[in-house]
């Protein structure tokens, strides 16, 4: 899902985040970020649910534009979703407990399984290292995964892979 | 999706195939196999909209058991199938032209993107072939999808990669 919280000085900040039902409980494994800084703040995020592939490659690495989200009860969550859950959080260190506050659902679709889509997710996991670590490892599985993107993909999981490369710099 | 088709003895038949939009019209690339022989005999074929892993395990590496359908018309659905639409088929060589008759939306969910679930589907298309060619290359591509749903699969996901590894031989 995307990850939607608020700095202390009201900015608004997208990411994806990968969510675990355990024991009853949700919780997410957030590493140092943005998103971390601003739950320690605030207490608060909200679980976006999208299927758009330029969304997650947006949300992964770059700033999310203001405009792409809208406030409920002052909380951001984005215009584009098609559900959202606004969480109290409680964490020790990076483990973060979601308990729901508020839920939302905009788009109540049959979605079949986008093996595209997936392959846009897999090969964003692996672009947020590759920024970081430039290891070729990565690189590769970013290539393997828009093999897919081209065999098992619409446009819009190719626009999102275009955007992709754009910003690894390939 | 899940196909499902029926054969000239009423035997019915399951298998994940991958459905393409392209120019306005919906098709799918189906290789030699007892779908596509079925398709040839009776001009038609379902497809079934499900988030069950282990139902795409098992209709790619067995024959689904009898009492998994239902009869929809004489014709064969997925009890389990979130939702499904039977189509008129037309085909030439191994491209299936489809041309929906009638459909049904049994469960209508609002799904977040599921890594696990995602990575028992690519372990699946890599189990299909490992089967036929016992190539390595497969087999550690669904070792490397096996890691991820480890880290990010829920119950499901990882009864389906059990039996995954059965089914393979490992």
């Amino acid at each position: 899902v995307i990850f939607t919280t608020i700095s202390s000085d009201g900015i608004p900040n997208a990411a994806p985040i990968g969510i675990h039902l355990e024991e009853g409980g949700l919780f997410a494994r957030i590493y140092p970020s943005k998103t971390l800084e601003n739950i320690k703040i605030n207490k608060m995020a909200a679980a976006n649910i999208t299927y758009d592939p330029v969304i997650f490659v947006r949300a992964a690495l770059t700033d999310m534009e203001s405009n792409r989200f809208y406030y409920e009860d002052g909380f951001p969550v984005l215009k584009d979703a098609a559900g959202w859950i606004i969480f109290d959080c409680k964490w020790r260190e990076n483990i973060v407990e979601l308990l729901p506050l508020k839920g939302k659902i905009i788009q109540r679709e049959i979605m079949p399984i986008n093996r595209g889509l997936n392959a846009v997710i897999e090969a964003t996991v692996h672009a947020t290292r590759y920024v970081v670590l430039r290891e070729n490892e990565y690189y590769s599985r970013i290539e393997y995964n828009n093999m897919i993107v081209k065999k098992c993909g619409g446009v819009h999981e190719k626009e999102a892979m275009k955007l992709l490369y754009e910003l690894i710099g390939k």
